[in-house]
């Protein structure tokens, strides 16, 4: 392509407004144009990178099975009250919602849990067509209060979604695994860095989920990883695993109760008990889950994770409870909760952290209003409760896995991979005959994978300070040739031979042939553009010489002009 | 892809409610599942095809200079507005439209002239960076009153629109003759038998439009088309052109007038001078196009054609005037009008078909309630009309251009090409700066094609009755491979080895390699889903031979198993 002859139009300053790197080098680039907040039209050089993409991950969706379809944007919204899931997504607001002339119904789909499930339970009827996985690439819609970082949380976009079926667990674990595989190819073939944590089901629910995240420091989550070889122990921040050492032994005290009028935090507490250390105070938190009361004890010094409390309370949604409730529930204001002395039949259910598992003499709240208890002992005082890990770990911390060092790394999703089990078949009624001819729901699991967004955060992951730097296999063009000295007929011959021996040579070939543009703003543009070879023909072609950049490094060869097509083509 | 694995389904029954062979076909086969009215899934195999023909629209639009892109389903109502196309398209209720969570409002793009137009012209600012021409193959959305043919009417469709912008009339006339060109290479790899055919330019407007149509039996268009060798001259049945003879010169005669009671139909008007041929009857029509009144004086033997009325009257809409009306412009009821002694002052416009220049001593309407003229002359009794091809053609007429005789032909509409000039880019201030350095308002051309419908409408052109008849370039799978004796160790090896060497060869095989079939079905689904070379693999297998089947000929040849890969590779 002749950038004479193309759409292009690069900016000189970086647009004001842009919340993330590749969203400034995007818009910077000219290479997505907004409509309104998190709605894009991309421009021909962005969707060469996002058509690359697709065709890749149609070979490794393809090579592990699945089978390419489409289906529509219009959802009815009919499927969506049968599968249960038009109240929760609704309530969201993210849901685009329509009607069409005869006032029925659709929603424009973020997902198609429901069309997919509805289409299998039509059309297969026995455990001899399965296991089956469907998928398709195509534009989705959520209606995000808050689209951010351009591409990368928009709200119309293009996903992968794939979605598989078996007769039993066992299938859907080996399905599972082939979408696993296909995705380490996809993201290899990308030269992404990137992690698989364990993840919240959310709204698409099933029994769980694993997150794919691309590494970028600019990232919107935030993950601890392991740096000890081999180990691999990464997770969100609120999931990521620590050890904690033992506390050193203590022979139990006789435990007293303490006046401390007003003293509800833990900075009051040390003043107010100058001779304990915090690490010898218990937080006692009161959480609802759904109806249950639950009591979580933690080390002073230490945060709770409502992400690994909500794990152990298995899935319902978890709060502090309120003053009313704490008052209701320990017979005390909050502040001074604690393990001992609860009121006989309180239905609270009490956790620990590993934290506080063999603290000895330890203070608490008395569950008596201005009043802790010093040398608390579990066991002894009140019964062992149930002992996890709720901590909120934190980087430099040993891993829980093998001991080394964790690290915090920010990373972006880019693909999120769910064990379905039965909830959508069993919900929308979508069955096969097993081979005792019995009706059995679809064991499903769902696959989803940014497309738009992965191309996003291969600019994400690999800029630098003049612009893009795209990864071979997404470069919207292998070569970036520049015209540096339009003026001289040398150079202009040795870049029109070369641009013509490269486009017949299969070589995906950009060509900066403008004539009334200078050679400082020709480079500006190829860094910001980012593929990975420049070619420069300039006044060395007159002596038949031309410059081969590799973007990524800025390393400059020499070449004669009859060597520049012939080396391209083999990098 | 193996069968057994495939997501395929076939139907043993033709289903109901199919309203084209395309959609009986495709629904028969389990190609498509629908959703709701005109709006589907397209199952892998399908998918296939429409793929095919993406990736053959993509490079040809491309040779022909156009960069493909994406632009958003979501387009902002306020585009809409400023293109003055809201208010028109929305009260045809063929817009489907939507409010997001700040009700901003939406709609959901049946084509995309206000996106690319606003896109244009925030980008490209000087006539140096045009010629240019854009496109993107995508979803679109129409909300039908009545989805009818399949996939040829939908509600969700895929298609694609290009267009082009140019910095005068000349330019657009070279984009547009570059998108003809393509569309000619693109049907011809296609193998589609085709017309254009001069068009309405409807709601999307501009100066003029041809419409590609594909021609099927059961087509929704009716078309006259030359048989002449070399003519080519074809049009819509309403506005295709069939010469006249002149009528027998007749020495005038004096005009008089005859009661004529209640005689306002020519059948009457025939049995009520039965000495007077309808060939020497006129009848006079009369229209309102837009505020004006126009008389249509045509032989009473023919039909006048509204559409070339309304493109004499310059593109108002036309239709017949009331009798209050016709009352209020010739002093007559309706059935007595006539080109002879209108009112003095009447603001009628007369206009006459070809059938009636030089036809002398004529009968028509007096005006005046229940009376005819005999031996009416114009030029003698009434001023000259301006005479045009105003009548219907018929099938067997000779053709206006060479004399040939008309056939008639049906066909669907595949695509439409429009010179749609400045409307768009004046009306939403799109301009560049031109070599003068004068703001500009770009000349457009936008070009349609269906993608999903053409594929429809190949299955509509080429099938027989036993299925679809895939042409070459389009077929999901150039291959399909029967193993008819599932039973017979040396057929299954010579079916798997076959099946393996295809996939090396790199041709598309689709191998029925289920046991529990019989080989009646597994020819009837074969033929059904219409890949253009079946291998079949049954009992000569046991002496290596294989039978192949042309699917459009029914063809048989023996081949010897060995040669069988290289002979389907070749084809």
């Amino acid at each position: 392509m002749r950038l004479s002859r193309s759409h292009l139009r690069t900016l000189r300053e970086t647009p004001s407004g842009a919340d993330s790197e590749s969203h400034k080098l995007l818009l910077k680039a000219g290479l997505v144009i907004a409509h309104a907040a998190g709605i894009y039209s991309y421009t021909p050089i962005l969707w060469r990178a996002i058509r690359k993409l697709m065709a890749i991950v149609s070979e490794e969706m393809d090579r592990a099975g699945a089978q390419e379809m489409l289906m529509p944007v219009l959802s009815p919204e009919e499927l969506w009250e049968r599968s249960g899931r038009l109240q929760a997504y609704g309530e969201s607001g993210l849901l685009f919602r329509l009607r069409d002339r005869r006032d029925a119904r659709f929603v424009l789909g973020p997902t198609h849990e429901e069309v997919v499930t509805d289409l299998v339970g039509r059309t297969i009827s026995s455990y001899r067509q399965l296991p089956l996985t469907l998928y398709h690439q195509s534009v989705k819609f959520r209606d995000e209060g808050r689209p951010q970082y351009g591409l990368i949380r928009g709200r119309e976009f293009t996903m992968k979604d794939a979605y598989s079926f078996d007769a039993d667990r066992a299938g859907l674990d080996a399905s599972y695994a082939a979408m696993r595989a296909a995705y380490e190819r996809i993201l290899a073939r990308c030269e992404l860095d990137h992690v698989y944590v364990e993840a919240d089901v959310g709204e698409i629910g099933g029994a769980s989920s694993e997150e794919v995240l691309v590494l970028a420091s600019g990232g919107s989550e935030a993950l601890l990883r392991c740096t000890g070889d081999g180990c691999g122990h990464v997770g969100q921040e609120a999931l990521a695993r620590s050890a904690c050492e033992p506390p050193a032994p203590a022979e139990p005290l006789p435990v007293t109760e303490v006046a401390t009028p007003g003293v509800t935090t833990i900075e009051h507490l040390a003043g107010f008990l100058p001779d304990v250390s915090v690490t010898r105070m218990v937080k006692s938190l009161i959480f609802r889950a759904g109806d249950d009361a639950v009591m979580v004890l933690i080390r002073a010094d230490r945060e709770v994770s409502e992400a690994k409390v909500r794990r152990v309370v298995a899935g319902h949604e978890v709060a502090l409870a309120g003053p009313d409730d704490v008052r209701d529930l320990t017979g005390a204001e909050v502040g001074f909760a604690g393990p001992v002395g609860l009121p006989a039949g309180s239905p609270i259910r009490v956790l620990a952290d590993e934290t506080v598992r063999g603290l000895g003499n330890f203070v608490c709240g008395a569950n008596r209003t201005d009043h802790h208890l010093v040398n608390a002992n579990l066991g002894r005082d009140a019964p062992e409760p149930e002992f996890a890990d709720l901590r909120v770990a934190r980087a430099g911390e040993p891993c829980a896995r093998c001991g080394a060092a964790l690290e915090r790394l920010a990373a972006f999703e880019a693909g999120h991979l769910f064990m379905l089990g039965t909830k959508y078949s069993s919900a929308m009624g979508a069955t096969f005959l097993d081979s005792s001819g019995r009706e059995t729901p679809f064991e499903m699991g769902c696959y989803g994978l940014g497309i738009t967004r992965l191309v996003a955060l291969a600019i994400e992951q690999k800029h630098d300070d003049r612009g893009i730097v795209w990864p071979k296999a997404l470069a919207p063009y292998q070569a970036h040739l520049v015209l540096l000295s339009p003026d001289r007929p040398p150079a202009v011959e040795a870049a029109e031979r070369i641009y013509e021996q490269l486009l017949e040579a299969g070589v995906d070939v950009l060509y900066d042939d403008r004539a009334d543009v200078r050679a400082g703003a020709k480079f500006a543009d190829a860094d910001l553009l980012g593929m990975p070879w420049r070619i420069n023909v300039g006044r060395a072609a007159d002596s038949g010489i031309v410059e081969l950049v590799e973007r990524a490094t800025g390393l400059v060869t020499e070449v004669p002009v009859d060597e520049a097509v012939a080396l391209t083509a083999r990098l």
